[in-house]
């Protein structure tokens, strides 16, 4: 693997104490942060503006005022806070049979990320989560860069309200959905059955793979079923995080707790 | 405006000149760049590992041998190059008469992006454009940052396939469209109907506006018909390149130029 692949908070994870404090920053990021209960903050600061915009979503706060220059010194270089950031206690960890457990009527699928590494990717599909009600998403531990920073900006404060279950092995969380209820269906551009033929009987465990990688051997196999988006040959394949709203879009399309359905 | 959200990209072109060549990076991007004859080369460097897999690719090319680091010393920090880069001459500009026109019964679509200028974003939208088959993507002269960077990594070979056209005035382009036999739709949170409604009997030009501030309002009122996408209330938006690929997705469903489907 390049050198350049390796991302930095999956690198410092290692060295770090997964239970200590780490810094979301964005606007949307931080309002979620503070209107979730089960979110320990320990330190807000904000420009003049972006505390004027709190008020506005009737977020209730007294951020340290700060200049956005003092706030850019304290995050990593690039961070785009746009005047507003919080040193924040992780979430509590979730288990994936309470997380994942059916709720009456409603098919609301879980996702199942397989060595998708990438903070940019892994936000946004947190955020089309979020969009389109999804009850959790499972992924493996180690290989899960920490839900802060440019994660968590692109998420836009879906990492506050989607559970995330971190798990030791894919294919026996798989096992486990099926127990529960779930049919396993895997993205794969191989596939021969559009995603939208996938019946809809059961609530539905989308797993996906890096790009260009594609799901694990094992991964696949453990599968109820594999199935593709249907692509002009042009392409090879699609950003995985605008793979994962497709699918998620095809998956939920119909169901009651869209609006505007 | 955040000074943070004004892209170094869009912020160099005014002072450039725009037909001077630009770095394009990544191996998706520049095997994409040396397979079009269109695009013009002045250098193009490689490392050992990268130019092995140029060759696995079918592509001939004759690179300089360089370190990765002595790569990372030609781009800005932090570009994500794999070992692959070319300094190239932009493309050929593209009029709007010429690469919007139907051809036969193909229902292709245009895409046309009102205010989107993250390069992240309008290079995944890209390389959705090419996976669905998009006619050409329209977007505002003076707001479109450079093809090129990070934009032309995240399009993975897009940018080469899908031409952009760059136009004075958002409306009057879609007018123009409307001449060629488009139906002009806009994407909006606020429309009643879903996208799915959409009647596909013309081709389609999907209008998409800018995360928050959504599409201006006479460039809404251009539009045949606003229409959204189903979401779970917790989320008021997608992230931008994320409603593309749903959109595109659902715009294209069951046509002819689509494999697998």
């Amino acid at each position: 693997m390049d050198k350049k692949q390796v991302y930095p908070n999956a690198r410092a994870r290692k060295a770090e104490d997964p239970d200590r404090p780490v810094w979301l920053y964005g606007r949307h990021a931080v309002a979620a942060a503070l209107t979730n209960p089960d979110r320990r903050i320990e330190r807000l600061v904000a420009t003049r503006n972006a505390a004027i915009w709190l008020k506005e979503q009737g977020v209730e706060a007294t951020p340290d005022d700060l200049k956005p220059d003092a706030i850019d010194g304290m995050l990593p270089p690039g961070s785009v806070h746009q005047g507003l950031a919080a040193y924040a206690h992780p979430l509590p960890r979730h288990r994936l049979k309470e997380a994942c457990q059916p709720a009456g009527h409603e098919l609301r699928p879980v996702l199942v990320l397989d060595q998708i590494t990438d903070p940019q990717n892994i936000g946004a599909i947190f955020r089309s989560a979020a969009a389109f009600g999804v009850r959790a998403i499972i992924a493996q531990e180690r290989r899960t860069p920490v839900l802060a920073g440019a994660l968590a900006k692109a998420a836009a404060g879906a990492i506050e309200t989607v559970p995330l279950v971190q798990v030791v092995n894919i294919a026996r969380s798989l096992e486990a959905l099926k127990e529960l209820g779930y049919a396993c269906i895997g993205l794969a551009g191989e596939a021969e059955s559009p995603l939208s033929q996938v019946q809809a009987e059961k609530p539905v465990a989308l797993v996906l793979g890096a790009e260009g990688a594609g799901l694990r051997q094992l991964v696949g196999e453990t599968c109820d079923q594999l199935a593709c988006i249907p692509m002009a040959p042009a392409m090879e394949s699609l950003n995985v995080s605008n793979a994962a709203a497709i699918s998620l879009y095809e998956l939920t399309r119909g169901q009651d707790f869209l609006s505007g359905k």
